[in-house]
């Protein structure tokens, strides 16, 4: 007997036949004698309508009631699915986040879980009745509900398998686990059987969008194994777990891409103290995030180009922040390039395995893509290149670096 | 000043271009100076698709799993009324029925509201906040979300008018008032300006779909003024008040009909003492109203049949339940019947004078209209017809009782 949290999201409840669907996959884990809690996230577009809702009554906001409003999505899944497994002769009953009650914040529309009070959930789970746990919703101070923000289904199951010991967290999504690339571009991607912790939170934040990556975070923070697989078939999906759960390290062990990247370039920049900060400083005061950044050699000792990358939702934004700056410590030129593209490898095997940024770098240059900036982490390499040769950067890469499937 | 609460059901806040129609006039009457909370139904179409969510589900369902389902609907168009109103810079906060709390009983699916803590929104109220309410649900014992039927809206605004002793509770609607009978189906309708609460209660409970049943109960005994009115119109409505607050009663005030009625015949059942208790014993256990009932002569001493009315929701398990007590009390056939329609006419009027029924049966009798069942109260006379007779019934009766309008 093991205690499992399992976790559907959107689509895989957006409809009353696949949340049945859901029930049938719940119903075989509480009849095998375990104790489960289904954490589950709101009919997919649904979601969607009550944001557009909220943005059509008011562009701005007060965020207690926008939570009042999108929270009521998980609610609808909730009460269908119990009433599914009833149907089916499993014990279950909803439960909402107030009702557990899943503490958080006060910071409404992206609330933290504080603390989950498990004892009631646990007297249910105990008499063998599934609990049906409404995701991405907390109980903030003043009795006001609260919302943990988009994809915050998978850090609701994520912290629940914490507070309750869980034996594991079953994250079913609609891909079938995390792969070596994404199989859409590479034919030859393998399904990965286990990962790290940290190798699956480099491939979230660079847009591999299987797990959000607070989850994976709060995952690690507590040693909760998080299995990732499909609700709409029975095979096996992928394990991410601490790196001594994992016998033999591949040096790479996936290749991540986000085309969500737009390149901004400086040029003539002074070449002094205090400029990286003129620049940066405005850009953090507009909440803006700066991934990359290289500086070039000056050319004269006097002027330099600077190069950085932001998200492509925030080029316009970061275009008007920066040429507003102008004025405090002057350049020649911006030039904003959006048509890039991060391609990274990422491996817990790099850190004792030099070498891993020289077969990258090599690998590229033999299909002539030129690299314009290149970062790196302790688990990561990334490079930015231009757009039109993702597929093949990844293709070669993924051939490099032995991951093609047999 | 004045404290006011205002009920706005589902056709007024059908969109939020609506919900902001109904700030403006809570904004209205909030700048006057009085005391504001205001009653909200879900969006027109939204429970009805929960319901609908609901049934695919399981069409016999955990009544406290529907309630946590249908409950959102509400939720969703306090929050949207709520930011509606501050972007008016109308100070303004939502409440569910678990956040108040409103207290009901244990009948998920049709709890009856048991008492209203008013301290937190009494609170509010006095700073100048509109309080925002969700209507139609509550809390439950064991922290579940109840919901009162539906309709419940209605009652509501009035137990909540009733609780903070406020000076009236107007009713928003999509008409603008009581009508002698349906204005759609009789053109010469007129509407009323008063009626007395047992003259609206016969009305509501035959269906003239004004005002939900319990709630004009409610309004009765706790003698809350309650006015019907339009919220697409600035025209006055129809007050409902006690008897004494109308001078001038007529002897019928409205004729009203209701599709929602089927009738079941039960043939062959044997003529002795405790069967209808084992027919009608199990229906109410089973929480299926029973309306009209009606008991043939015996044909041979042995045997008779039996007719009675649910509403036709309860139809199939009514026949469920008559058929698995069949073996209890014996029955040789049952005839179900959906296409009927009751009609009734209504007046306090009546207590003081005869010969209504009369009217009425020679009215339809002229018409050639067979009554298949007759019930009447001290101020009401209903007929189970059929329904292909519906129009023609309500016109003839409506001129038959001088309600015409001149």
């Amino acid at each position: 007997m093991a205690r499992i949290v399992m976790k559907f999201g959107g689509t895989s409840v957006a409809d009353v036949e696949k949340i049945r669907n859901v029930a049938r996959r719940v119903k075989r884990e509480s009849e095998a004698g375990n104790e489960v809690a289904v954490v589950v996230s709101a009919m997919s577009g649904v979601t969607n309508q009550l944001v557009a809702y909220v943005n059509e009554a008011a562009k701005l906001h007060d965020a207690a009631e926008y939570d009042a409003v999108v929270a009521t999505g998980e609610q609808v899944t909730i009460g269908l699915l119990a009433i599914c497994l009833q149907e089916m002769g499993v014990k279950a009953r909803s439960w909402t986040g107030w009702q557990i009650p899943v503490h958080t914040d006060a910071t409404h529309g992206k609330a933290r879980i504080e603390s989950i009070d498990t004892s009631q959930i646990e007297a249910c789970m105990k008499t063998g009745e599934v609990a049906v746990v409404a995701g991405f919703q907390g109980l903030a101070p003043g009795n006001r509900i609260s919302t943990l923000g988009r994809g915050g289904s998978d850090t609701s199951a994520v912290a629940l398998a914490a507070a309750l010991h869980a034996d594991r967290c079953d994250i079913y999504t609609d891909v079938d686990g995390v792969y070596t690339t994404d199989p859409r571009i590479v034919k030859a991607a393998r399904k990965l059987d286990r990962i790290t912790y940290e190798e699956m939170l480099e491939l979230a934040s660079v847009g591999a969008k299987v797990l959000q990556t607070r989850s994976v975070e709060m995952a690690m923070k507590h040693h909760v194994r998080v299995q990732v697989l499909t609700s709409f078939a029975d095979i096996p999906g992928t394990l991410v777990c601490d790196e001594d759960e994992i016998v033999e390290k591949a040096l790479v062990s996936g290749i991540a891409y986000s085309r969500d990247e737009a390149k901004i370039t400086l040029v003539g920049v002074a070449d002094k103290p205090g400029v990286a900060a003129g620049i940066f400083g405005p850009l953090a005061d507009a909440a803006i995030n700066v991934d990359m950044i290289v500086q070039n050699v000056s050319h004269d000792g006097k002027t330099t180009d600077l190069t950085f990358t932001v998200g492509t939702a925030d080029l316009e934004k970061t275009k008007k922040v920066i040429n507003d700056a102008k004025a405090a410590f002057g350049f020649k030129e911006l030039i904003a390039d959006g048509n890039v593209v991060k391609v990274s490898v990422i491996g817990v095997g790099m850190r004792s395995h030099a070498g891993v940024a020289l077969t990258m770098f090599r690998t590229l240059a033999e299909k002539g893509i030129n690299i314009q900036v290149i970062s790196t982490s302790e688990i990561k390499v990334s490079v930015l290149i231009s757009e039109e040769y993702t597929e093949l950067a990844l293709r070669a890469l993924h051939t490099a670096f032995e991951l093609d499937a047999a």
